[in-house]
């Protein structure tokens, strides 16, 4: 659908219909607007920015992608630049002046307010990942001497600068977070009533240097709309609002699924990442895991004799591999979401060994039951399918043991989990599988 | 630390030290009391609830595992389950009810004001997973020709059954849908403006029967605090919250998640899911994955004189099988996870096509001219290693063709693309490696 808009929109542009294009603008939502100028050809892109209403376009501005907001910051003036800065809030005008090459980032800070460039600077001196950098500075302190009539004259001063009014905070004369203040209990107060009496004094907040998935894992517990962000000495500097908390879990989501698949996460989207990046992306991990499965075909060099006497043995090699690999992704796979969502600590490390135990139970001797009758059956060899059905039974238990352990002793030396995910543990099952097998076999077949 | 504030709980317990108790619970935040209480026996439960002042209780309650809120509806009185339900919001009242067995329900709903119990029984028609099963009754609606004051002595009045104040929605005669009003907007207006003239009449929202999925994308997209849900006269019949939409994005991911490790997913926690479900949840695409396997055995059955007459060619097939796979999985992750979050859309067919053929140029290359030189200068075998060498080229790009296009046409055909993910098509990449593998074999040493 936004494709077609976007077509209408190329041709009014083309027909010069200036009026009911910009009419026609100022009634959509600024997503859809930037959804909409993420298809459009990027020489009309400037003259449709121009459309736009001044606060809208300065919305719109920031939902854009960063090729985009390029394209439009080199074609502004001086003043034009000025005018979307200053109507930006501040973590969005942060954000976009990190994505930009300094040239850029020079004309912005050169033609933004003092105001606007020191919080800008502020936010910006913040460590990547934390909550300092994910903050706005833009939010509403109240003090707690003040009447509620007091407090909704400051919020109505002050309110055009505020992203959210969701929750005011309350501090003391050195900025020392006391407590906060919902607009529901403020509009339910009686005008006189001070401010200390109605505020909620339990402080939950977190600090500048914290990282910003536990941010947004607090924020979720607690399902607030705004986090507070305080220093070192317990002073506000800034809240993190809901909208950035969802986008760090989102993107913390991807950045475990593509570990999970063995490939390094980005931060650019698919079509915005270019050939060389995605193939750089994934290939390290393919070679360490090539390399580590030769060791694989390695290990059968040492069973050439098992072959040469039962060459059978050669074809369950596959089904065994997949057998013990895919066991082994599962109980990983559960394992590292479940620390992703706080499901799973690292106190209960026995506790999930017992678990994945019992569950490798159940599993192995469904699997070695329907495997050994389908081989004695299809193949009407015993012997083989004792070999194949041992072998299956012992692989599903050790996969499994190998796929609950490795993930959480990576998070207890401080590794991303998702790094020892599905191929390193494949590429390790494998491995064992192929000893598992063989050691049976040749008991077996006293080869 | 929660189980040490738990043990300290118990203790005080224990001693009877019920007033400092009560003032300790008295301090803290909902959803910390909540973690506790999913720490401390069940047999202290009943009493530790009771020392909750009434509020803290309702909020508490919502927010504690089924198992703790069933244990403790069976012990409360009558009036203690009107208590608590007539404080609890709607969509969490309609949560806790549809998860209690019958006869839990039954006590419930006699016990709770004939207005909770008709809006639980109008959420609770709407299929699982839609928009309606998920929203919550209690929303401000405003009238257009109110004036501002009047709407705020509207919003004192029924604030309090309202969860949320952020947004006012604005409905005509019918409850037909006008617009919306922010709380920021109304505190920036005079006292006699009208609603109609202050109101933001773009109307953006979903409806009862959307998926629930769908309204938590549109709540990120436009980075909303509530979504209105309409029926199909477009009139009003509720608003998503936030809360309520990052839950569902998680559970989405940890869905995506599971299916791709071959997991059927569910709704439980790892540790409150029995051995017994957590077997059941694997074993189906186990077997399935197993047999699939089986089959690619088979096709070395084909092969047999081929390794008879080179025996080494059987060393490699760990390899080239790991290395068709991973590229397999890495494609298909990249494809899903983009799908998931609206990155990559089913118009993008063929432009995927393209992308991943050329990154898969570029691994193939890599990939083989890496493995042929090691085989050649450990094995000194240049036959062997230009055999392997060329499979790898082949096998990794119809790996990436087959890891792009299974997921793309599993959302084409309405199925959901993550079912077709890693081991599915690590199954089928491994029978096509094979078959690349040992026809290439063929044909160079002339079986």
């Amino acid at each position: 659908m936004q494709v077609e808009i976007a077509d209408t929109i190329e041709n009014l542009l083309k027909d010069k219909q200036y009026s009911s294009l910009r009419s026609a603008l100022a009634e959509m939502n600024e997503a859809d607007i930037a959804a909409i100028f993420s298809q459009v050809k990027e020489s009309s892109l400037p003259l449709l920015f121009r459309l736009l209403p001044k606060d809208l376009a300065a919305d719109t501005f920031a939902l854009m992608d960063t090729d985009g907001q390029e394209l439009l910051i080199r074609g502004f003036s001086d003043n034009e630049i000025k005018e979307v800065f200053d109507e930006l809030y501040v973590d969005d005008a942060a954000d976009i002046v990190e994505e930009m090459p300094a040239n850029v980032v020079k004309r912005i800070l050169k033609n933004t307010d003092s105001e606007m460039r020191q919080m800008i600077n502020e936010i910006l001196k913040y460590p990547e990942d934390s909550a300092g950098s994910l903050m706005t500075t833009d939010y509403i302190s109240l003090r707690p001497e003040m009447t509620v009539s007091e407090a909704i004259k400051r919020i109505r001063r002050t309110i055009n600068d505020a992203e959210t009014v969701y929750t005011c905070y309350i501090t003391d004369d050195n900025r020392k977070l006391l407590g906060y203040l919902s607009v529901k209990t403020l509009l339910l107060s009686q005008i006189d009533e001070r401010i200390s009496d109605i505020m909620d004094k339990t402080i939950i907040c977190v600090h500048t240097l914290d990282d910003k998935e536990d941010v947004a894992k607090a924020m979720n517990k607690y399902d607030f709309v705004t986090m507070p962000v305080v220093d070192d000495e317990g002073r506000l500097v800034g809240i993190v609002t809901f909208d950035d908390a969802i986008d760090v879990m989102q993107d913390e989501a991807t950045e475990d699924i593509e570990r999970m698949a063995a490939i390094s996460p980005t931060e650019e989207s698919y079509f915005k990442t270019s050939d060389f990046n995605h193939a750089k992306n994934r290939i390290l991990w393919l070679l360490i895991l090539m390399l580590s499965a030769a060791i694989t075909g390695t290990i059968l060099t040492r069973y050439d004799e098992a072959f040469q006497a039962v060459k059978e043995l050669v074809y369950f090699i596959p089904m065994l591999m997949s057998v013990g690999g895919n066991c082994g992704s599962q109980s990983s796979t559960m394992i590292i979401r479940g620390m992703s969502v706080d499901e799973i600590r690292l106190k209960d490390f026995f506790r999930v060994i017992f678990t994945e135990f019992r569950i490798s139970i159940i599993i192995s001797v469904v699997l070695s039951l329907v495997n050994g009758v389908r081989i004695w059956l299809m193949q009407g060899d015993l012997k083989i399918a004792v070999v194949v059905s041992l072998s299956i039974l012992c692989i599903v238990i050790i996969s499994q043991f190998i796929g609950c352990t490795l993930p959480m002793l990576a998070k207890k030396c401080r590794l991303d989990p998702a790094v020892m995910a599905a191929p390193l543990i494949t590429t390790i099952v494998d491995a064992a599988s192929i000893l598992i097998y063989f050691n049976i076999a040749t008991r077996f077949f006293n080869i």
